[in-house]
């Protein structure tokens, strides 16, 4: 096996940006309410404005990827849908470990948007004796110590964190320990991980930021 | 008052991208942690290699709202925190309600990223009048009818919804009848809402799609 490739700041390889990989994610999302709303195709211009974006924006973000367009025609949802699962890789269900069952991880291990999307929570775990044992949303809750085991015999690749913050990093570790590929860490700090370990930071809090800047700007122009 | 401007497409007002503003949430984010750190001082290049962005992203993205930096100096960090606050609105502190407290909800109430960026959920709704009357995390619990009332008494603009999909359509009906000017919505459904509302939708699953896609990303290019 190689040494991970050192990626360019800001690409998430192969030379694409980030930022469209972030936005493959939001144009799967509307192709999939098109595709439940009867629609069979769509163009550039019709996706683009369903999410704020130009036509020409859509076209060189699905350019880096190939060509999906019918002359004509434009897209066809459910191929484009396909399309871009291949390319996210969730064209496949992926088995995720959830570690910290307090409000948040209960929250998210009933979150209905991970299992439409074909993220399964397999398993979660905590260290407080009064949850090891339970079962929550139909999730079965370990001891964190068991989790090197479990994650093997289930092949988990991907875990999500939310315990405190002040948790945050030894868990994180315990995850690397365990042979987790990526991490998503709900909890409002910064972990470190090793380099062929990726990870998703969430803030929550960006979001009331954004909505801030949009109403006052409202407020500024009426 | 006039009536609202129309935002051109991909835009937040003023001509300013959406992803601009949102990379001034992550700058913000960077900031305070270097402040936190004992850094007084950074530059485009530090703050864009911490995030994964060039230099020139970093200028290009400040150059919307002014001149930041000084020759030879760099940024001042805390004189670039208060102006990111300053543009994002977040210089003031702003009163949040928030409708729903399952398990979701419960959590956000607890969230102390909220706090720390200027967001104190004062009040929380539901309809489940074994919840009605409640205090959690020190925000007390009042019924969905008496949102009217309660958002004008603290003169409330910003909402959240954590209730299930099929009740966020007509929680959101309720915000806006309450006034409310800006709505941030966990439920993984769309919401429709008068243009004068912002919104900022919450899709979770969106972490995992780019931590698989990095994933897979990694596992190829061993």
């Amino acid at each position: 096996m190689n040494p991970p490739k050192k990626k360019p700041p800001g690409s998430s390889g192969d030379g694409v940006p980030k930022a469209v990989i972030n936005r493959l994610s939001l144009y799967l999302r509307e192709l999939q309410r098109l595709v439940r709303s009867g629609k069979d195709t769509t163009n550039s211009r019709e996706l683009g404005s369903l999410l704020g974006f130009t036509d020409a924006q859509v076209r060189k973000d699905l350019a880096y990827f190939g060509q999906f367009g019918y002359p004509g025609i434009g897209y066809r949802c459910n191929e484009l849908v396909d399309a871009i699962r291949g390319i996210l890789g969730t064209d496949q269900v992926w088995s995720v470990v959830m570690v910290g069952v307090g409000n948040l991880g209960r929250a998210l291990l009933g979150y209905q948007g991970f299992v439409e999307q074909g993220f399964r929570i397999v398993a979660a775990f905590d260290t407080d004796r009064a949850k090891v044992g339970s079962t929550i949303e139909g999730i079965p809750v370990y001891h964190l110590d068991d989790l090197g085991d479990i994650a093997e015999r289930e092949a988990i690749r991907l875990g999500m964190i939310a315990v405190p913050s002040r948790a945050a990093q030894s868990v994180a570790d315990n995850l690397v320990a365990a042979g987790i590929e990526g991490i998503v860490n709900f909890a409002p700090v910064t972990i470190n991980l090793p380099e062929h370990v990726s990870r998703v930071g969430v803030d929550l809090a960006i979001e009331l930021e954004q909505l801030s800047f949009s109403v006052v700007k409202n407020t500024d122009s009426s």
